[in-house]
């Protein structure tokens, strides 16, 4: 079972941001700036292009309302999306706000939280999504 | 007009790679690896996430087999997407084949290769595609 699965049955906890039939969208724990998060579909699938085509059709439509709330949370130029999959077999899609293109180079330093923080930051794009 | 609009109407040329009523795909002149494609929706958006839902919702699936053929085509653990948009005004995806996650990122170098390369990259992936 992968660490994806875990979070998405709670078995891991995470900071939830949303969750469809198909998706599952959390706040990334080693972000790379404030308010990245992932959507994992809820399949244990690797390969992004292997995911059947029910989920890749609703998968930017999921995550739409979801970037919305983060570029209206965190000060940025716009949400930034990536998939580069060699961590964790379990397809999933970042969305990072950015202000520049290495804003969302993984080879860039992570940011810590407190849990404290982290739950600021699920509320700040949780109370715009449901706005 | 945009770039992006000139390639898809032809008033700049591309190496071209699909086309669909929606979508334009074709290689990146700039790229970060042998392959690297981009695809358009035939529409001048700028963010990606301001793109209306029905494109939103095939633009993975028109992706699904240009990824499938770009993976097929070169030495590569998988292909990678991505969106980032702080350059051109009009919204597009990267695809880009890749070993590791730096293979990826836009302050990497990029490389050069000769039309005759050019031609023989674009073959190689529309021959896979029409496979």
């Amino acid at each position: 079972m992968t660490l994806f699965t875990k979070i998405i049955q709670g078995t891991i906890p995470s900071y939830k941001i949303a969750e469809s039939e198909k998706f599952f969208a959390f706040l990334d724990i080693f972000p790379l700036q404030k308010g990245h998060t992932l959507i994992v579909p809820k399949l244990e699938i690797d390969k992004i292009f292997d995911v059947p085509d029910e989920y890749l059709a609703e998968l930017l439509l999921f995550a739409k309302p979801i970037a919305k709330a983060i570029e209206a949370s965190f000060e940025c130029n716009r949400v930034g999306m990536v998939t580069v999959g060699l961590e964790v077999p379990h397809a999933h899609l970042h969305l990072i706000p950015i202000n520049q293109a290495k804003d969302m180079e993984f080879s860039g330093p992570k940011l810590s939280f407190t849990s404290e923080e982290m739950i600021a930051i699920q509320n700040d794009i949780v109370s715009k999504l449901k706005a």
